[in-house]
């Protein structure tokens, strides 16, 4: 297991989405981290996440899958390659993509379990499936299909920084 | 045009949702009006709405394709059914699924446009096509399949206000 969340490992320029930068403050600073051959991500919705009273939203939903979804690709994409992600900046990527399939609605009253599994990984391009879980029942299933970011939108492509 | 929101039709045990309810005061209150055959919603993301520095996280794109769907697939089956929204509890949707295709990077400075149009109106389940335009120019569309609120999900449905 690793211990360090993939993004904390983002270059500082690069952390500040409001699904997943630990620098955005008003956001929901997603972590995941690697289980076995699965990413993980574990996240407490807020009494305001509501949709029908009682379940969560399905646009948390649909941004929990986003974000976790692009940072196991990120992840994958390290142990592809053999890159310590403790040691580099590691590969971004953006979301081409994003399929959510809602199977049943999600309590809000608990951790919400955010599994992900990298299905292919190629030079530019990730498909990351999906699953995410309340009190261990599966509520909605998902995809992301991640290519690498743009240079035009990473502010360290002047730096050289991008891998 | 229809000048009254959809959302603002709502029941108020209905009208709490984070991405559409008038009554969720730390919600984003995304509102969707009739423009001719379409539905359309207006929305100004805030600074903290980023996900690369200058554009918008992929969250906020599927939350509002997702609660616009839903509003217009309300929309469309009040139409549909000659129900008018003003006088009688509309027929209310959940998502069953949601896609979104990420077209280009969508900047944060300016008034994002959602237009929604149902192709699908069945008694059950609506279909909608979205897209999402940013200074005129569209940066992701999508789909939204909407079916009718499960009665366990309602809490109307002891009082019978369900169409």
């Amino acid at each position: 297991m690793q211990e360090t969340a993939i993004q904390d490992l983002y270059a500082d320029e690069l952390a500040v989405c409001y699904g997943c930068g630990r620098l955005n403050e008003h956001g929901l600073k997603i972590k995941s981290v690697w289980e076995g051959e699965e990413c993980v991500a574990r996240f407490q919705p807020e009494k305001y996440h509501t949709g029908i009273a009682g379940f969560v939203y399905g646009g948390l939903i649909a941004s929990l899958l986003d974000c976790h979804g692009i940072g196991t690709a990120a992840a994958a994409a390290c142990r592809a390659r053999n890159l310590d992600p403790a040691d580099t900046s590691i590969p971004r990527y953006v979301t081409a993509a994003l399929h959510v399939d809602f199977l049943r609605p999600t309590p809000i009253d608990g951790v919400l379990e955010i599994r992900g599994r990298a299905v292919e990984i190629k030079d530019r391009k990730v498909v990351v499936e999906l699953m995410l879980l309340a009190h261990g029942k599966e509520c909605a299933r998902g995809s992301v299909v991640a290519v690498r970011m743009p240079e035009r939108m990473n502010p360290l492509q002047s730096t050289g920084a991008e891998k």
